[in-house]
């Protein structure tokens, strides 16, 4: 099998997306290998030697996705017996001559501390983590968005997601069993009305999830479940809560989707 | 300012990663815009439409970051009024040649439910939550990866991340005031020392982020964050255990440097 490096002198998240969408184009597996925080000389020279290894006992030239600003670290990867996708390249002088601006690299650019959005994000997860599954519905005024759904449906993750990805504050909270005599809107969540996001799912997907959490119970029966999607749906259109239904759909996208609909603006790009 | 919009038929992570790569290498400051799921005629048509209106008002050409495939939509696209960056077209020939193997584009291929470590992912983002702050220390053994360290110095965090982005398994545990009389391994923890890390923190970012939580207190006094921290770096030396110091660090590159400490195994690239 192919062996794919993403390499960097920091984090090699950028080189990693970077290879990993171009080699999702392809219908081929590969052996993934990360080497980050090549920020000298002789850390270069021992991702080249691992490099190198790969070639000799394979025999194919292992591709190499890098990001390198240095020069003398790039060069010494550029000699490596990998064949160099070097994202950079292509872009940085038309970019230049398009923006009349010389490019200023420096390491660290893009997934370090430094950036203003940070302190968002840290204090977003403590947000969403404090306000996780309806643990404290006086804290609402705070929220940017409030996920609602039944138990399972996707909210805690996606919670965390927008947290951590975009500094959004988060919270979020369960109808469950007990509110589906008469499910309504509870009155803490009325005030806040325009941040309530609500969140459905296949009644077989929400099955299967509870079985694994909770088999052979009422929570995990297809007439609870049913029910329990019938009723917040039923809800959701007749407060004219936005909703999607998370069933074939990642956190990423589910994340993705919610900041497209409701143009929620995130602290990071 | 000039305006970089990051398109997309998915997510648009890629796009946004793809571009803000480039974008941090300049000393310029730009307004970012996302348009996510553009997945068909119409919408390329409203993002083209939403690109030339930002070029009449402004004057400026935005920048427009794509990974488009589908050639009806790339070609909208690539009519618009903004300058293109198309960071696939440099990269699939090359591929295409070093491979053998003809590209295979679909949509939704790199942040999608269908990768196989999806489930991974959720279930290690349950693990974390329901193994965080030492919340349940009978559950290690199914642990990737335990960090320890004291109040506030970045394990919640990490331990999302860690879960989130690469299905890893974090438990976290906190040592507290009660334990520093003196401080050594709690007995639950010994048997699974192998997978036990350390996170220490500057004694003034300490202070700092405690007393935004609880001003006035014991808790975020000076002498006491100092003590905390001497206590557990003295633990992590006699036990041998590896730390690192997240002061300067972003979860992302807290998280790589485990990654690349450890040697511990990802479920997603």
């Amino acid at each position: 099998m192919r062996t794919a490096f993403y390499i960097s002198d920091g984090t090699a998240i950028t080189s990693e997306v970077f290879g990993h969408a171009l080699l999702s184009l392809f219908p081929v597996d590969f052996k993934h290998q990360t080497i980050s925080f090549i920020e000298n000389i002789e850390k270069a020279e021992q991702a080249k030697q691992a490099i190198n290894d790969v070639y000799k006992r394979t025999g194919e030239k292992p591709l190499v996705f890098h990001t390198f600003v240095n020069p003398e670290i790039r060069m010494i990867i550029d000699s490596c017996d990998g064949i160099i996708y070097n994202f950079l390249e292509h872009f940085v002088s038309p970019l230049e001559k398009h923006l009349g601006v010389e490019a200023k690299p420096k390491a660290h650019r893009t997934h370090s501390i430094n950036q203003n959005s940070y302190e968002h994000r840290i204090d977003a997860v403590n947000y969403a983590l404090a306000n996780d599954d309806g643990s404290n519905v006086s804290n609402y005024a705070h929220a940017d968005i409030i996920l609602v759904g039944v138990s399972r449906s996707g909210k805690t993750p996606t919670s965390l997601y927008l947290a951590l990805q975009y500094g959004i504050k988060a919270a979020n909270y369960p109808f469950t069993d007990d509110d589906m005599d008469e499910l309504k809107l509870p009155d803490f969540l009325k005030p806040h009305k325009k941040k309530i996001f609500g969140l459905t799912i296949d009644a077989e997907r929400l099955m299967d999830i509870r079985v694994n959490r909770l088999a052979n119970s009422k929570y995990a029966s297809a007439r609870q479940c049913r029910m329990e999607l019938r009723e917040v749906e039923k809800l959701y259109k007749k407060e004219k809560i936005s909703y999607i239904n998370s069933t074939r759909f990642s956190v990423e996208e589910i994340s993705a989707k919610i900041l497209s609909i409701t143009g929620l603006q995130r602290h990071k790009y």
